[in-house]
């Protein structure tokens, strides 16, 4: 691992390291001040793709339930509608300010905040499963107290004082995250990437080439995930599904899947974070998973559903959670701990000057680039003052506190208040493991909250309602999270003001609360058999939320046998590691994986951690040719594979809306199999 | 079409562009004599490798028919075994004569010979056909007369007097093959290639880069070939039968089916003629087939099967012999009428001076390479006179034709003499058709000669024996014919002399006429089921190919209908296009298509013409952007990519031996078929 050895710090954005400065091409473009930053143009063009945007994910999450990131779309989308009304005004003489990047990056953020709220409003999985079509399907527990049947107004009621929490929780923290931590958050800095391209002046030579490098494989990987999709004619099939290391290997989610997205996050992404991930994808599926699956029948039911949390899913969500938990607590009491010392210090010492929030800034060695100066200085310069993030946090809580409990009876008001005293350490986590990895968790601690105030509020007393609303709380807030600190990255790298940024994903989640119940209801409306099995839009998550939550209500004391220890052990290795980390030093850290990142693969399998590791190996190689272009190029390359592949999403949910599928399935059996099936078909 | 604007002859070897020369290389090393290339541990390690070549191609032949090239395997192994046994020697002090290049080509040569017996002696195909065990299963008319049962003394006896014809038929016309019309034979160049890279003195800064090149293209070829075996788990599976454009295209046999070996051989090849390949597929198996197909039930009976020649099948072969033919006599007449027409001028003229036959050298217009020069020079230096290869064929013929009646009693000598008066044509045919498109048609000039022999004794007095035996006489005349030339090629760019690539195919032919047969009698006693449908050995072929006699014997009525009609139109359609290629002039000439390459995938497909037409636009986009850069590398990319392709043959065939099968099927079903067998297994 040369690069390491170079002394390149693991969670050091990739950016520093090119010898070419973008902010010097764009000198010659003043960044107007954060209120002219957003234009009532941009908000028109937001709603607009929103109601889109949200139809798309509306419908793929009561399909599948497979959503795709949607930044590197709305930004693409955002450009050409504005573009094209400017250049429309600009004919006709009455064009007042210009398009800057800045105006591109408010109607990304606004876009995804808004579309965000489609997911996270669990309306294909937690906010649908309590309702009487999906209560009807899971047979148990299905009493009048944990059913609750949906209307337009109370969905908006819950979405307005949920949704806002994430925002605020993380507000104080964005300089720690984009600035002294550098985390990568790879979508934002990809599309980050693709506004700047769109918006280079004229002239600049190398960031032409680094444009028709990012068009190249822009086209690439939109052609590739195209072609792709013609292959993709049922469930397993695809290049997706590629079982590259064997069968045996795919059944435990080691493959590679070809996803030019995964690949291109890999280049972005350190050494370390693709390695951490590898070892973790082998650690759990290549060795705890078979082991634990090996005292099936003893360890828990042998009859159980492969989804059961009774069973080997149960191991699995649970210790990535306490590893995860562990990880992200830790980090977030050293920073907060540090907080306080400078704050101690400052008081101490009277001093003025730098933010106490910084303290842990000061061992950032290297010499700062003029990209870093520029874009420090511009994330710095509009703050956001950490008494109005506390305030709005405990104001919107406590509102929140007073009227959940009206809409959910089950739900009582010190549920929801362990809730939010809760939700700021893991909406860190999750933004903290997004800007590592690209993943959001927010499911995940969806499904945490399911479990624990299920548990807590028991069966009798409607506690499946009560977990699936806990969810819909936890879901909002972490997720928001994770959106909000991944546009703070691209706001950072295109010189957005954080300010703008905030204000436009308010002003997006606002908009969200209204447009994606007002889908919603259309689609509940317009096609009566909504959820059932079999159906057009069979919801598929919310059935399989209702029963964790059943689950949920039987308490800790169902869970399989020894996970609890499992889960202690991997939350103490989580803190342990990250001690050593922290203990060794610099040098030494940069070889020890990081168990955050090292979680992620325990639930969800091997498969991208290989593609990203792919990302890696071709970086690593390419540089091993020639320095020097592979750090011009390589952000440039791997934001055209993210973002082909991204907006690929956009016409494949349009065919998939249209109702075209495609026409052929890749499937790949075993020489047993394929023998039977070729049988039957007499061939 | 950049190149062909240049200037480029479309018959013009790639090797002439170049501006550096491997010659001038290889000028330090001294060509030994060409008797001192036939060396006698040259001869000991083409026993060696020959014997186990045979084996593997009778495997394949008896279980699934498909023979890849041994070419290349035989190149590598050749060069290892001598390497290892000089260093060897050396190491002791008793090396006597260094190894060269033109050692590995005798070796090479050698062993293709004779392993190519294993395949044009019909053991999986023509001569099994005439056994008892096969007559069984087709039924029809198997008296006795049309059975003759197998015994190692006639098989032997039988391939010696029709094994050698072939070699002198054709070598008057190679000076015509490889000078002057300088046709490819890519197999054969890149084998030359590839020997050339072994035996490159140190030093050659140029040739070492080339020689990486190949190595790195060598390496991923052969790894992909690996890659690719996994997925074959079954008949339909794997890359090679990839729908790239779709089932439909896919049925059409239009598909890139990821051969590494025709994408080399594409780049390698003029793009005239893989244009003409594709131009051919469009028009047969995109209008042609499907027009006569939906003739169904009118033409031809509708409930034939697919093989069946009174069926499309009769359409697509008959159509494609009457074209090759057309192009073949049409040259054969050139050269013949060019030929008489230079020796009645230096009759005339008294003149001495260059051989007669390159009278048509005469507008070889662009200045010669150093490495042409030479290579020329070399070539010509050793001749083998016009009068021992005509002398030689009849002497032969003769013999032939008095001792074959005698083993096939149902073969009067009238037929045989018509089977070597047609020969040389057709031979020429095949060497001209394979040197512009590697492909070599024996099995497809050995079918014509089941269906006009058969046709012509008659049902009644064993034509069905008759066929089949004519099909071996031509087979073998045919496929060592254009072996031969393939070698004349290897020669001429490894500087053997072509008296020494004569005597070593001799050699390798004798070889070949003992082992094949013992190796086939090991089976044969080794396997009593040899044959039979479902066993480990069905060879399918041989079924196939008495079917064939069958339907041959009933004679050219039996054709469907207009068949005959359509046969004589692509005749001349093929003698007008290239009368048209003549009187237009150069310039026009080279984009007119070769009717030669357009009838190949009249009966095979398009997939390899697209395999092919990848190559071309692989180059010709390099050529685009750093032409000296392609120009030097391309040949040692099309030649790393042939060969890695060939060499994995060799394990592939042990794990065949061996029993190893693929344990992964790649199967492409409709989206239809697929949820049918998604419901078949429950899933």
């Amino acid at each position: 691992m040369q690069t390491i050895e170079d002394g390149r710090d693991p969670q050091q954005n990739v950016e520093e390291i090119k010898p070419f400065s973008i902010e010097q091409v764009f000198d010659t473009k003043t960044v107007p001040p954060w209120k002219e930053q957003l234009t009532t143009r941009a908000f028109v063009v937001s709603l607009v793709l929103s109601v889109l945007f949200s139809i798309i994910v509306m419908k793929l999450s009561l399909t599948t339930g497979v959503i795709p990131s949607l930044n590197v779309g709305a930004g693409l989308l955002g450009f050409f509608f504005v573009k094209t009304w400017t250049k429309l005004l600009q004919k006709s003489g009455m064009l007042k300010h210009d398009f800057t990047r800045q105006e591109n990056t408010v109607i990304q953020t606004c876009v995804v905040a808004s579309s965000g709220i489609a997911f996270s409003g669990g309306f294909g999985s937690y906010l649908f499963a309590m309702s009487d079509a999906i209560a009807k399907q899971s047979k148990e527990i299905n009493k009048e107290q944990n059913i609750k049947n949906l209307s337009l107004g109370w969905i908006i009621g819950f979405l307005f004082v949920v949704s806002f929490l994430g925002l605020f929780s993380v507000v104080p923290l964005r300089k720690i995250m984009v600035i002294d931590y550098k985390l990568v958050y790879p979508s934002g800095t990809a599309t980050a990437h693709l506004i700047n391209s769109f918006h280079t002046p004229q002239g600049a030579k190398l960031a032409k080439k680094q444009i028709k490098e990012l068009n190249k494989f822009f086209s690439f990987s939109f052609l590739w995930a195209f072609f792709q999709w013609f292959f993709t004619g049922g469930d397993g099939c695809g290049f997706s599904k590629f079982p590259t290391f064997g069968l045996k290997a795919f059944e435990n989610r080691f493959y590679f899947d070809f996803s030019a997205t995964y690949v291109g996050v890999g280049m972005i992404c350190p050494y370390i974070i693709n390695i951490s991930l590898l070892v973790g994808a082998i650690l759990s599926w290549g060795i705890m998973w078979p082991l634990i699956e090996s005292t099936k029948g003893h360890w828990y039911p042998a009859n159980l559903p492969s989804s059961s949390l009774h069973g080997l899913q149960g191991y699995k969500i649970f210790i990535a959670i306490a590893m995860i938990l562990g990880d992200g607590l830790y980090n977030f009491v050293k920073v907060l701990s540090r907080t306080l010392f400078g704050l101690f210090q400052q008081f101490c010492n009277k001093k003025t000057g730098d933010l106490p929030i910084s303290g842990n800034s000061a061992n950032a060695s290297p010499p700062i680039s003029y990209d870093d100066q520029r874009r420090t200085q511009l994330f710095l310069k509009d703050q956001i003052p950490t008494w109005v993030a506390i305030g709005g946090y405990v104001v919107i809580a406590t509102i929140s506190t007073v009227i959940l409990p009206n809409i959910f009876h089950q739900l009582k008001w010190y549920h929801i208040l362990v809730i939010y005293i809760v939700a700021p350490a893991l909406a860190f986590c999750n933004a903290y493991g997004c800007g590592l990895t690209d993943w959001s968790l927010a499911s995940t601690y969806g499904k945490l909250a399911i479990f624990i105030i299920g548990a807590w509020v028991g069966a009798s007393n409607g506690g499946v309602l009560a977990g699936l609303a806990a969810c819909g709380v936890m879901m909002n807030i972490v997720a928001t999270a994770s959106d909000l600190m991944q546009d703070f990255k691209t706001g950072y790298l295109t010189l957005a003001s954080p300010r703008s940024m905030f204000v436009s994903q308010a002003i997006g989640t606002a908009m969200g609360c209204v447009i994606s119940p007002c889908v919603f209801w259309l689609f509940y409306k317009a096609f009566p058999n909504l959820g059932e099995p079999g159906s057009e839009y069979p919801a598929p998550y919310s059935l399989i939320y209702r029963n964790m939550s059943i689950l949920g209500v039987e308490g800790f004391s169902t869970l399989p046998k020894h996970c609890l220890q499992l889960c202690y052990a991997s939350f103490a290795a989580a803190i342990l590691v990250n001690s050593i980390r922290d203990v060794v030093g610099k040098k030494w850290a940069k070889y020890i994986p990081l168990p955050m990142a090292m979680a992620i693969p325990f639930y969800l399998g091997g498969y991208f951690a290989i593609d990203m590791c792919v990302g890696s190996f071709i970086l690593f190689v390419w540089g091993q040719i020639n320095k020097a272009k592979a750090d011009a190029f390589g952000p440039a390359v791997a934001s055209g594979l993210i973002c082909g592949d991204g907006i690929w999403t956009l016409p494949s949910s349009i065919l998939a809306l249209a109702g075209l599928q495609p026409p052929i399935c890749m499937k790949f059996l075993s020489r047993k199999t394929n023998s039977r099936v070729d049988k039957l078909f007499g061939s």
